[in-house]
């Protein structure tokens, strides 16, 4: 049998586990990522969390082929560089080189979003699927498209412009879809509809919740608040729009939602459905539209699975 | 040696020649296309045209190894059939099985879009990219990628929207890439400068000229005048708007630009780079944006060079 590494790299916490072909877990390991220390310092632990879990899973370390690393921020796959990451202080950080020395074996860097993409596919929501899109809707809007198992390089549609002229977003841009779908849209959507009324329903259960969260304007529409329907058909309808032309671009078979919106679940998605059918181009096959099922093990097995062919 | 032959349906004529490995036409032919024929009786005006230029090729017809058919309208690749063309009259055309039958070759259906793209990476404007995106703005605007000399199937970007709940389109939605960047954009945006000023500069060069045409405005600038200055500007921003999109998320090495708008060369290129740059996103590497230049033949080498692995 042949196993793979993948390793997964968060703001708070390095995931890594021992995974087979099939994408199953064997063995997980974790550390802290601890922002802002020495890259060999922050290395070593990596390569001590791997060794670990290798340890725990009973494999004969021969069998393990390769390692897989999925990393936000500024990414060179092709030379296994992060070039930048300013949340984690890191700068090109030789993390490809250094691992597969560390280790004896090949390593490849992947962007983060596409590796959790890839493993949606292998093993999640879009299992068996010639072509998945997977969006995350989180603070910003993450894109991931994977054809026969394979990841599109670089799909940074969340800074696609919908609305021309629009909602400002962080990259400098007007617009985009991730100003308007990201949970971070969401929010702001929200906030304004309680500036507009603050003493409506949705305002009460902001301040009764402590503070606006991507949950609020959901918990406001589930005691019947038309304002708080109101705000969630706008936020859909925004979220319509850029799917509906990334299927139209793509046509993927499966687009998998995923990120803290996607916990509503049916309640975002069956309305979601029927704007995109309203949106996509005549004669494009609609996907199915479904929720990720892996959670944070997405990266982990997705970037193991990136190795697959070493 | 082996080649292959390329059929390119036009809504006025076919084209059909014999194409070698390189790109290079040996021969050509072309019959009009006649509109609401009988699919058969078109079927044997192709087969002609085809053998036509395989005869006045000279080459061996042993070494021909395949046909490649891009027609317009919507289309089945996998099964060779053209679905539905409105304009040509053609449904359910198994156009694909067909050739093959008549010819003794295998037959593969290609979107004339993305055949033309095909055509200018191995070929013409975007010869030797990894990746290009060829964006033709007539009528409407097409859209074709092509990443190691393949074709990624049914890319249709010229329904994006990138104006939420702007200008109708013809699709059904509203701010479409289409609606703002195609040919018929810019004459819509031409005359509604006419409406607003029907005594200046603009009004008089469409009056001169006895329509509006793509051009017009372009002519009216070449004569100093500020407010079509002010046109063209519009029409490059949405243009550089829906391309930095496209190029967020498909990160071609090359984007080449073609259709009736290109033939404005740099007057078109030179603005429309500085715009595209300011609005990718950091990081990413910027294309180079130049003009397609095979014209009408591209989709002819390209539907003979979407068969060369056969």
């Amino acid at each position: 049998m042949s196993y793979y590494i993948g390793v997964d790299i968060g703001g708070t916490n390095l995931k890594t586990g021992v995974v087979d072909a099939k994408g199953n877990i064997i063995s997980e390991a974790s550390v802290p990522t601890g922002a802002d220390r020495p890259q060999d310092v922050v290395l070593q632990d990596i390569v001590g969390a791997v060794k670990t879990s290798i340890a725990s899973s009973g494999v004969d370390p021969k069998e393990i082929k390769a390692v897989g690393i999925g990393s936000p921020g500024a990414i060179d796959t092709a030379n296994g560089i992060v070039i930048r990451n300013y949340n984690l202080g890191w700068k090109d950080f030789h993390i490809g080189e250094k691992m597969s020395e560390a280790l004896g074996i090949p390593a490849k860097l992947e962007n983060d979003a596409d590796a959790a993409a890839l493993g949606e596919v292998v093993a999640g929501s879009a299992k068996g699927a010639k072509s998945a899109l997977i969006i995350t809707l989180g603070t910003g809007v993450g894109s991931g498209f994977v054809i026969n198992e394979k990841i599109f390089p670089g799909c940074e549609f969340g800074h696609m412009v919908i609305a021309y002229g629009g909602r400002e977003c962080t990259c400098g841009r007007k617009g985009c879809f991730e100003a308007y779908s990201s949970a971070t849209g969401l929010i702001n959507m929200t906030k304004e509809a309680i500036e507009r009324n603050p003493d409506g329903i949705l305002a009460n259960v902001a301040k009764v919740e402590g503070s606006v969260s991507g949950r609020t304007v959901f918990d406001a529409s589930d005691k019947g608040d038309p304002e708080a329907a109101k705000v969630i058909d706008e936020y859909l309808e925004y979220l319509a729009c850029g799917l509906a032309n990334l299927i139209n671009g793509l046509q993927p078979e499966v687009v998998s939602i995923g990120g803290g919106i996607a916990k509503q679940g049916e309640m975002l998605l069956a309305p979601l459905r029927v704007k995109v059918e309203r949106e996509v181009f005549k004669g494009i096959k609609l996907p199915k539209i479904v929720s990720c099922t892996l959670g944070y093990k997405a990266g982990l097995i997705g970037a193991a699975m990136a190795v697959r062919d070493f």
